[in-house]
């Protein structure tokens, strides 16, 4: 994807004449939301003027902040590209001004009839992540900081997007008998607790509505590793499993500060260590908003374990795409 | 609690020399950081140039958005006041140059010595919700807003500040007798799953952590209402209990959606709806940002009787403060 030349062309004949991109809303419902967790944490820490919103689209539809507008890039992702939040959301940006870049999978999907310019993504096992919709985001949020005001880790960036799909193919390899034993032991559990911190926490979130809740009928819930120990930490025991899954870079930290009091008094602890994964080889600056393209296509591995010892297939489904809500 | 003087005062003399108030950064851990998704829902909605950010305090410490500076206004609360990451924030913040103004019930915090500005609030029974850390923190965004940008709301929010005690406390006499039926019900449950939108999405993340996970040592997660129709909704069956906070204002109609669904496809449906409680009276501009304040007395309630029935003191810890971490 060339995401240098959208946000160049869209800054400059839509956004100069405005006086320039002043607000990035990411917007979209569930899975697709997750993938933009990233993205929204990069500008949060690395934007000094440029403001960043990330929200899910049915808020966004009701309760749009009063700022979108002119000199708004919204960028609304849907799979399918028919969730009629999502289509409603790029259609009311657009109707407040706000350029609008969608990403969709499917070719003839109502979203693009709202969309200045879209993203037709690749998706499945052979598909490289650098374009999948989680890299897609965030390669373009970092164009608009890039072409806005400047991103010194952007040739970092650059190169992280290089390595990343060759960590990725090393790091599901390296998991397949661990993800095994996990779905394993796991089997007869009802509920999971998913940690994390940073860019990943998107992905914990990510894992737990979509992975176990939609695709396991399991139950489920993310905690941010920081906020761990303040509340949740209570439930702690032998008998609920938690997933952590432990970043490089800056938060790591606080995840590795979970790590020890769940090996203290929890029993059931999986660990997903993104420095043990090898994540270490993308460049300091930047490698903390990878950990989370790596924990999705790692995690993938957790999941398919645990959809077949249960004998419950990923794409199953009771109430979604099957009665009306 | 004086929060119009206290911007007024540092706006005058810490941010005009620096060219003018641009942040907010709203910090702190569980159930003080709950207190703070208010304020930041409505600067998100209502601010054009003041740009917000809420961050849990260790994230905070260990990856501290770029833009945190002298042109930046850092809140952070902590009720004992000696939570070592919220005192790390606080003098992480001044080190940057911020001004912090912070937030404690205790009058010998550590939290003090980082504070340009501090607030020593009310707490209890007896106290009026005006003079908690939720609204105080709502109040002085308000102010922040008010007195660098303007807010076209702000003398509705200010009758909404007059309105809202009176509005609680007949709210609270209203369910006395619904949530001892709930605690009755539930006693059993060990999973609980609590829906809400808008600015009253922290307080389900709030009760789910606070109240269930911490106070009560049961399962829970927070869903948000847009979310819920994700993913999150296929686990929805007959056996799981869900709390729905039904919203007075702009994203009441994702709460309603949600209920719709829960009514036909739940069995364990607990609603606490802010317009049948009488919320309305609040003038329409900013109803929603009162819904939280509201959602949190009237919520003590259900939690006071769930923890007699089941025998758990609310104060009950095993590890907070029991065991080092």
């Amino acid at each position: 994807m060339n995401t240098a030349a959208i946000i160049s062309s869209l800054i400059e004949q839509r956004f100069l004449p405005q006086g320039g991109l002043r607000q990035v809303f990411l917007v979209a419902c569930g899975g697709s939301l997750v993938d933009m967790y990233p993205a929204n944490y990069f500008l949060n820490s690395e934007a000094t003027t440029l403001h960043s919103y990330m929200m899910t689209a049915n808020e966004f539809v009701y309760a749009a902040p009063k700022t979108l507008g002119k000199q708004s890039l919204t960028i609304v992702c849907s799979h399918g590209g028919d969730t009629p939040e999502s289509v409603a959301a790029a259609k009311l940006a657009q109707s407040r001004g706000s350029v609008t870049v969608t990403l969709t999978h499917n070719e003839h999907a109502s979203l693009i009839n709202f969309s200045d310019s879209n993203l037709l993504y690749a998706w499945g096992e052979d598909s490289q992540v650098i374009n999948n919709p989680m890299a897609i985001i965030l390669s373009l949020c970092v164009e608009a900081l890039q072409q806005s005001e400047g991103f010194a880790g952007y040739s970092d960036f650059l190169t992280g997007m290089t390595q990343i799909d060759e960590v990725i193919a090393k790091a599901r390899r390296q998991v397949q008998a661990r993800s095994a034993a996990f779905a394993d032991r796991y089997a007869q559990e009802s509920l999971f607790y998913i940690l994390s911190s940073g860019a990943s926490y998107g992905h914990a979130y990510g894992f737990a509505i979509c992975s176990l809740m939609e695709m396991q009928w399991l139950n489920a819930a993310s905690i941010h590793s920081g906020e761990y120990f303040h509340g949740p930490f209570e439930v702690t025991d032998a008998t609920t499993p938690w997933i952590l899954m432990i970043n490089e870079g800056r938060t790591r930290a606080l995840d590795e500060r979970a790590r020890s009091f769940l090996q203290q008094y929890g029993e059931k602890i999986e660990i997903v260590d993104a420095r043990e994964l090898g994540l270490g080889v993308v460049p300091a600056s930047v490698v903390e908003y990878f950990n989370p393209v790596l924990f999705y296509s790692v995690m993938c591995e957790y999941r398919a374990a645990l959809a077949q010892v249960r004998q419950h297939p990923l794409e199953t489904r009771r109430y979604m795409g099957q009665v009306a809500y």
